[in-house]
């Protein structure tokens, strides 16, 4: 499917990590002609330039999107309406346009609301990938090897756009499903939103404690995993809980439930429950691992 | 400090991956003659001696602790009373007990209630180490290496106990601090034992659900090491919960409220209090991981 595959010119708009590992992964296949990169930070721009990453700087979205035949928006969520906005009156008219946001209802919406109808070259994706680096120079072509981007088309997406997208992300070494808009913003928060509330809160709630120095002295391993996704781009974040408010809101008030109900369990000494929970999470993680391993 | 270590029969009870570990550690820097390893399971002891972990088996604890300079006791928290009860009128006048229980205040209780008095040799100890995994077969030498091991002496505790006690930690490569015992265990219900149960109930409020499959399915990187300690052994696990009831309750209750009063931000899309959380905590554990690579 891959061999098929030809971008003559992309247009990447947002430099960072995520888009970055695009490009390098793009390259590798061999698959992209010229790549233009867009951008409101240009020492980031001049980085990707440097390292090869793009072939053109243009700072200007309307002008940068202009003849491309593939367009990927990878900036904040809280940016995607500008940007499809001033974009708009300069797509060309069989140019696909897809996106790497982390939420996809948000994404749509904004798109609605920059077009007047939403064009058949659009088609929404969410690469299941990332670190907790940023930044083009954090980037890397092996990034989405092995890993899953989930498609949400929408009414209008036509099915050749939505082939090439697939095509894209083939070439970078993912695995490419499609799913329905907003149920993929329900799995994301219970896969990736909640456990990225739950790292920052931790920290934050540790932090403020007087003790907070020792604590995090004697802090092991354990916790240097369980936190590491806090050290994510909070900008990101505050994006990303805010484009997908109801699903993570439902979450996070069913988890704190669940906590003091655990919580009650300790103090009761109720043993029954406390072995019914971590067992049980013990048989699923360890399945999920092991599929984990199989998969790679 | 360590050349003056030489421990004649060390009696270790419970050869797991602690006890294991801190065997082939001892071994290493060749400072003990004899090692006596006891427990519950056959299979367990029969692998450590063929690991050469062990030089002999005694499955009686009463029997395994005769003529022993330095008893180790690396059994479940839950284990701890009646192991203290039956080796009491055998321990050597001049034997270091220690132990390598996560919760100290029980430990001490315990003991308390198997002995007239704490005595003298009693040093109660937790090493900051460990996997999810469990079993001698997954011990190894440097699971203590540049880690601490924190000292909780009681008020019986003889100096030279301590002393004692502190260099065979040494020996192991670890760093060794000493601490108050109801601190201890609040330090370790903030930075291990909260964790743990965070992971816990994630997982286990995850696999609730009707489409628990697609949702680990689709779960990143991030979620692997967000859950990792959720693969830890859930007897060990409902042990501790339970040996450090108060501390560990009013943990999950302040953390339930905490995630209480985001789920509202998020709904209300109250970009100054997320931005604050995420950028805070992110600081934080930026600091903390800079300053564990400087450990290292």
């Amino acid at each position: 499917m891959t061999e098929s595959l030809r971008i003559k010119r992309l247009c990447l708009i947002g430099v960072g990590l995520i888009g970055g590992s695009l490009l390098r992964a793009l390259r590798r296949a061999g698959v992209v002609d010229e790549i233009v990169g867009c951008g409101r930070n240009r020492n980031s721009l001049e980085t990707a330039l440097k390292l090869g990453v793009i072939d053109r700087i243009e700072q200007d979205p309307a002008k940068a999107v202009l003849a491309a035949d593939m367009v990927v928006l990878a900036v904040p969520l809280g940016a995607m309406q500008s940007i499809f906005t001033v974009i708009a009156p300069a797509l060309a008219a069989d140019a696909v346009l897809t996106d790497v946001g982390s939420t996809k209802g948000s994404v749509v919406k904004a798109a609605e609301r920059a077009f007047t109808a939403l064009p058949n070259g659009f088609v929404p994706g969410h690469p299941i990938a990332g670190t907790e680096k940023s930044g083009v120079e954090a980037s890397f072509a092996e990034l989405f090897d092995g890993r899953r981007v989930i498609l949400t088309p929408t009414a209008n997406s036509s099915p050749a756009a939505v082939s090439r997208t697939r095509a894209m992300w083939q070439a970078c070494g993912a695995e490419v499903i499609e799913m329905d808009i907003a149920h993929h913003d329900e799995v994301l928060a219970a896969t990736s939103h909640l456990p990225h509330m739950l790292a920052y809160s931790l920290v934050d709630m540790l932090a403020r404690r007087d003790d907070s120095q020792e604590i995090f002295d004697y802090a092991a391993g354990g916790f240097r995993d369980f936190t590491r996704i806090a050290s994510s781009d909070p900008t990101m974040w505050h994006d990303i809980a805010l484009a997908n408010q109801d699903a993570l809101a439902s979450l996070l008030e069913q988890f704190s439930l669940d906590l003091q109900k655990l919580a009650e369990a300790v103090r009761e000494g109720d043993s029954d429950y406390l072995k019914n929970i971590f067992t049980r999470a013990k048989q699923v993680r360890d399945e999920f691992q092991e599929r984990g391993k199989s998969e790679r």
